[in-house]
C-alpha cells in the first residue's frame, strides 16, 4: 500500500508533519544557539500539554520571550521558510479530571491536518520529559540535551531517549466481516477496532495475532500491514493491520472487551455514515481505526 | 506480503516464538503462584544477558531451585506441554569490553528459530529490568510487578511497562540498485541498510524518508512495509521497509555513514553467496537487513 496514497485519501490525524527535524542542530550547540537567537524564531504555545485554542487551523506560536533559557526547550525543527520552531519543557498541568473522548480532541479537529501532526509529536515530546525527570538506571535527577530529544543523568551519565510505543491495532476479518469490540471504559455503542502494545520478542504480526485471540478468543492466520499513526496519548505508534481470522466463535477477556461484534460492510457504511439506525458508533475520525474501516469498505 | 511465508520462507532470528504468554497469569496473583510451584516450572538460565551454550540448538533450563523468590522472577509463559517456564531478573553481568560482531550472536546462530525466539523476548525483557531500577516520575525504587512484566514504584506507585523502541530499517531502490551503506563503527566491508529509530510525532513511512534523507541525502516517495523482527540489543522492534528513491546522488551524514553504494542484484546475489570477489560483505544472517537483500533479489 502506497502510504502518499493514503495519507492523501484519508488523511490520518497526527500524520503529515511537515517540519524538518534538522537533527543535525540537536548535536551542534553553535548551530543550536544560532537557531534559538534567530530573530524568526517562534515558540509553539501549549496549555498544560493541550493546544491553545487555534485560529483558521493555524497553532498558536508566540517570539521567544526575553529572559528564556535555551535549555529548558525542545527544537521542533525548522519551518518551510527556514524559521526555528521551539517548544517549552516546562509544563504546567491542570487537574482536570480525563473525560471520554478527550476534550483534547475537539480542539485537535480543528487544526489543520500538518498542524495537528506537528502539536501530535511536540505534545509526545514534552509530556515525555514531564514523566522522565529522573534516571532510571541509578534514580538521580536528569536533565534535557540535545535539544531536547534525550536526558542525560547528572551522576551516572546515563542518557535516556522519548519512547515511542509500538501499538498493533487491528481488524480481524472472516466471511465478508471484521471484528470490532466496545472496551470495557467506552460508553454504550461505541465500538473501535482491537489494539494493544507489541511486547519485547514479537514481530508486528505476533502481536496481532496474540492481541485477537486474547481478548476475543480467535486464531488468525495471514496479517498484512495497512498503514500507521502517531498517537500522542502519551506516544504510542499506532500500527494497522488486516488479519485473516480463522474462525468466528469469540470467547471475550471480559476485563477488557465489553463487546466484539462481527460487522458486514454495509453495518460499518452505515455507521461511519452516522445513520441513527446503524447498529453502532464508530471510532472518533481522529483515531486510526476510523481509517481502517474506510479503508476496509474500499473507501 | 504474508508473514507465514515470509517466516518459513525466510526464518528471521528473533521471530517466531511459540511459547503462550498467558498474560492472565501475570494479574492473577493465586494462579502465577500455581505456576510457580508446578512441578514442571522450569528456568531459562542465562550467563549475564547471554544464553548458556545450548546443546543441540535448546536453550538450557533447570528446576526452580528451593529458596528462590518469586517475585525476582519473570514468567515468560506456558511451553507447548503446558509446563511454565520463568527467567531470574537478577542479572550478573560480565565486564567484557564490546566486540563487534557481538560474540552473542555465534551462541544465538547455534540455536533452534523458535529457542532464539525465546531467548530474545527474555533478554529483552532481564535487561530492561536491570536498567529501570528507578522510578523516572519520581527517582525512588521501583520493584517488578505483574510476573515481571512491568516495574512499580514503591513512593509514587507510577506503574513502568518494558520499552520496544520502533526502529524503521530501509532499502531505497533505484533504477534496479538498491542503497546499503557501511556505518562509521562497522568493519572494512561491511555493509547492511539504512536504519534509525521512529520519532514520537512521526509514521513509519515519515521515518523511512527523513532516515534515507538525513543519513544519505536522498529523497524517497512511496514506502513498502516487508516484515518485522523483535531485535534484542537491547529491545527494538525493526521495522523492514522498501522505499521508493527519487535520485541516485548521495550526500552522506560522515557521522554515522562512512560509506554509501547503489549496488545491483548482481552484486547482492553475489555478497550474500560469500564470492571472495564480492563488492561487499553481508549483514548477518542474524540480522533483519539479510532477509531484506534476500527478499529482494526474489528468493
Amino acid at each position: 500500500m502506497s502510504e502518499t496514497a493514503v495519507l492523501q485519501e484519508r488523511a490520518i490525524t497526527f500524520a503529515g508533519n511537515k517540519i524538518d527535524r534538522a537533527d543535525q542542530l540537536r548535536v551542534n550547540p553553535d548551530r543550536l544557539a544560532l537557531a534559538w537567537a534567530d530573530s524568526r524564531a517562534r515558540l509553539l504555545l501549549l496549555e498544560g500539554l493541550d493546544p491553545v485554542p487555534p485560529r483558521d487551523g493555524i497553532l498558536a506560536t508566540a517570539p521567544i520571550p526575553p529572559g528564556a533559557m535555551l535549555s529548558d526547550h525542545a527544537l521542533l525543527g525548522l519551518r518551510e521558510d527556514g524559521s526555528p520552531l521551539f517548544v517549552s519543557l516546562i509544563v504546567v498541568k491542570t487537574d482536570e479530571p480525563p473525560t471520554f473522548p478527550p476534550k483534547v480532541w475537539q480542539v485537535i479537529a480543528e487544526l489543520n491536518l500538518d498542524e495537528a501532526a506537528l502539536y501530535g509529536g511536540a505534545r509526545s515530546l514534552v509530556d515525555w520529559h514531564d514523566r522522565h525527570q529522573y534516571c532510571a538506571r541509578c534514580g538521580a535527577q536528569t536533565h534535557p540535551v540535545k535539544a531536547g530529544w534525550s536526558r542525560q543523568c547528572g551522576t551516572c551519565s546515563a542518557e535516556h531517549f522519548p519512547r515511542t510505543d509500538p501499538v498493533v491495532i487491528m481488524l480481524a476479518e472472516y466471511e465478508g466481516k471484521v471484528l470490532i469490540a466496545r472496551n470495557a471504559r467506552f460508553p454504550p455503542r461505541r465500538f473501535s477496532a482491537l489494539a494493544g502494545f507489541v511486547e519485547p520478542g514479537e514481530t508486528i504480526e505476533e502481536a496481532v495475532r496474540r492481541e485477537v485471540w486474547e481478548e476475543c478468543g480467535v486464531r488468525c492466520g495471514r496479517v498484512d500491514y495497512l498503514f500507521s499513526q502517531p498517537w500522542p496519548f502519551p506516544s504510542q505508534l499506532m500500527i494497522a493491520c488486516v488479519a485473516q481470522a480463522l474462525g468466528d466463535a469469540l470467547t471475550l477477556d471480559e476485563q477488557e472487551i465489553a463487546e466484539a461484534i462481527w460487522v458486514s460492510r454495509d453495518e460499518v457504511r452505515a455507521a461511519l455514515a452516522e445513520d441513527e439506525n446503524a447498529a453502532f458508533l464508530p471510532p472518533s475520525s481522529v483515531a486510526v481505526a476510523n481509517h481502517m474501516l474506510r479503508h476496509w469498505l474500499g473507501e
